[in-house]
């Protein structure tokens, strides 16, 4: 077992994004990045607005360089980030309990980004083909399947991305690290691993269509813990 | 289905943890806010320090009406959060993804918990007890198993933690919502859920001893997803 991250590691792209805590855990490869925000559903958005600091969940997509959020015009997140605030956005997967035989060495396996910037707002004539790509996300084909928005619905949702440039990863893999001097304990050590898992849908009780290649799909898929 | 919260829901204890943006799935009420902390091994501090907003995974559990967080004295997120830093901590689950038969009624299914405030030490007394709070939590009686931290060690750690008096959560659950205009396209609509699983532990390659109880329980044990 190994808690160094896996190869490819480079520089951190600013001061900010250097991850100073066991730095050997930090890891600044645009694959390991990309692949650690491709497997997440949602991100959580640090900013500041109307005097308080403010941390909020949101559905994100990735798109080559760019994280993506959508919501409605009305929203004070979408708002408070479409002005321009400094933001912090992090998405963490949590792979396992890690159990040392000391207190002191107990940990968890983990897979965290955290990207600093600002959002800027997706044009309007790009807006249609950024909500697609999202929609192929969550099955290929839905985005000719599923009503596309109307230009009342459309106008009515604020669509942001991020550089994701100035970002750093952490990973921690692997079994605990016990001190030599507790190796003898009789403890039990090792990792209890933990992941997202898909389960069965569930069709709309006024559904009668039958499921797609990507709804059957749907619980049969891969875990999106990547590491043990 | 159904998209209200559980019943109980009661006023906002301050107009930051108000719900504006579709308010009905605000939920006041103690238990909710306490049980979806409490399905969580992690949650994300969004908090400004050094000129820059952060928003960080750390671990966290809670004890009455307190989550607390530690780490190593050196970490940068402690130094700021003991210094009396304003902030926002999140918890998420993301229990489904919501399909309808518009791209624009699309959702999520999700329980998440934001607290306000400010995180204050844990005195050195206390430390060992709330230390050994969070290693029941990883499972019954491990705290008696596990060598305790040593004077040293204690006194490398901070404990920290944060009333959760000013709290609020949101959830969605149930199928999609559409229009009525929409219900006789030809989509499939429903729920694809997913949640936090167990899988079965793994021991450490020099580690000889017998699994206790609550490692043998592990890859049973219920998921973290409370609503379907």
């Amino acid at each position: 077992m190994d808690i160094s991250p896996p190869a490819g590691a480079c520089a951190a792209p600013t001061p900010r994004t250097q991850v100073r805590r066991i730095a050997e855990r930090g890891c600044y490869d645009r694959e390991v990045i990309d692949g650690i925000i491709d497997a997440a559903w949602h991100c959580h958005v640090g900013f500041t607005a109307a005097g308080s600091v403010h941390c909020i969940p949101t559905a994100c997509w990735r798109e080559l360089d760019h994280l993506y959020i959508h919501g409605s015009n009305g929203s004070r997140l979408l708002k408070a980030l479409a002005d321009g605030a400094q933001v912090c956005v992090c998405i963490t997967h949590i792979d396992g309990l890690v159990l040392a035989r000391s207190a002191f060495h107990h940990s968890m396996n983990y897979r965290s980004v955290v990207i600093y910037g600002q959002f800027e707002r997706v044009a309007e004539d790009v807006k249609p083909l950024a909500l697609q790509h999202f929609m192929q996300r969550v099955g290929r084909g839905r985005e000719h399947e599923a009503r596309a928005p109307d230009p009342n619905e459309l106008a009515a949702t604020t669509i942001l991305r991020i550089s994701t440039a100035e970002a750093a990863a952490k990973i921690r893999i692997g079994g605990p690290l016990d001190d030599e001097a507790d190796l003898a304990l009789p403890v039990w050590s090792g990792v209890l691993p933990m992941g997202t898992q898909h389960f069965d849908p569930i069709r709309a009780a006024d559904c009668s269509v039958e499921p797609p290649a990507y709804v059957d799909r749907w619980a049969k898929e891969a875990l999106t813990s990547g590491f043990e």
